[in-house]
């Protein structure tokens, strides 16, 4: 048995989002058909970090899957960039420890969501930003931010999980959450252990709410405590969220 | 009578191009339609400093559209961009002399021509980049480039020109090409006072064929001297050209 790691980037526009859809094509179903037609095998499963949602983008997901064979690995990484969409890129390719999971073996990930600030969109990031209608004050947004940092039960701010969604359990930890200026607006960083079913863009939708006077700070404490999400502020779309990196323990590579 | 300038950016992978097409939807057609609607005119006929290709961008095309009666410059800006899809934005809307053109007044125009030169392109930037297939030498490319600089007869590097175009003379002045390294790969940067019929996909076309080797550097003046477009290298894909700034002289704005 072997095991494989890849590294994708892809432009989720076009797509259901990560996971298999009824009604849909999904970057998973595209990707796996085309390693099956490559590896010639029958089925063949891609486990993937984060389940991204349709419209969310990513420059960092990993996913892993399963052979009886060996695969070279730079073979299979031309083979497949060749066949595939060219919105969808895999980026690496590497043998994993058999017991490496894309899923279960992350210890972190880092998301950004970007906001455009100005009046007018420039039309070559339309699809790569979410601009807010209403002014934001962003010293206010850097505050609000800071009250969703550390480890703390995310109820309030997660929708009910995909189905067969592994994990339940609502405390989390988010390490960082920085807001860096950048052309026409600002993203917003997040870095945890991991994030719930919409977590990300129902943070940012709340913190848009403080940021534009709809709520006042101090509502967050309350929210937090609730452990309800109807109470919490309304999801921002999915366009201007990216999945950029997951975090592994460090030798999980095979010789 | 009044003239109106509007300073124009546009993803143009959706379109058939800026001019209007008997198949195909035009930048101009879904403007001039959008325009005709809020200003209640029947007709209306907007002008654009170039003409851009099906599949070429612009991030600061100059057109304009004459008016009998005065218009609300900041309402018809917003007003026409609430109506527009997101691929084409106005960026502003001014009264222009009387006798402002949009093309014929035009002193001088910038186009970038972007090049991905990595093995794995950014699905983001997919459809702003043209990935040449061969390694090229970047120093080679910066001394082929110095060959088009001045005033030259371009005729080798222009296809027929549009039906109804109006300048068929092919002396034009290059004043500065310029290599820029950015993320990915570089761009080069035409300045010159015209350009002619796809004349900067035919001189980076030919740039390429010196740059990967398969052409010497020295076939540039025989290129020059032949007078003939068939004898040139084959023109570049349209999306990775934009055209970026147009200029006019200083004084053409009305009281």
């Amino acid at each position: 048995m072997h095991k494989y790691k890849l590294k994708i980037a892809y432009d989720g526009t076009h797509y259901h989002g990560w996971q298999i859809q009824p009604n849909g094509i999904s970057i998973q179903s595209t990707i796996e058909d085309n390693l099956a037609i490559l590896l010639k095998m029958e089925s063949l499963r891609l486990i993937a970090a984060g389940r991204t949602d349709a419209g969310v983008h990513a420059k960092g997901q990993v996913a892993h899957f399963e052979t009886a064979l060996p695969v070279d690995c730079y073979k299979l990484l031309a083979g497949l960039n060749g066949r595939l969409p060219h919105d969808i890129r895999i980026l690496q390719i590497e043998e994993a420890a058999i017991d490496f999971h894309a899923q279960y073996s992350a210890l972190g990930k880092i998301y950004h969501y970007h906001l455009w600030l100005e009046r007018i969109i420039d039309p070559f990031v339309r699809l790569y930003r979410y601009r807010p209608l209403e002014k934001l004050d962003l010293n206010l947004l850097s505050d609000a931010s800071k009250l969703f940092l550390n480890t703390k039960d995310f109820t309030t701010f997660a929708n009910s999980a995909h189905q067969g969604s592994a994990s339940k359990n609502p405390i989390r930890t988010i390490s960082r959450i920085d807001i860096v200026m950048q052309e026409g607006g600002a993203r917003l960083e997040f870095e945890g252990d991991g994030f719930l079913y919409k977590m990300v863009r129902n943070i940012v939708g709340t913190l848009l709410e403080v940021a534009s006077g709809y709520r006042p700070i101090t509502d967050i404490d309350k929210l937090f405590a609730a452990c309800d999400r109807r109470v919490a502020g309304k999801a921002v779309p999915p366009q201007g969220l990216f999945l950029m990196q997951v975090h592994y323990p460090i030798a999980e590579k095979q010789g």
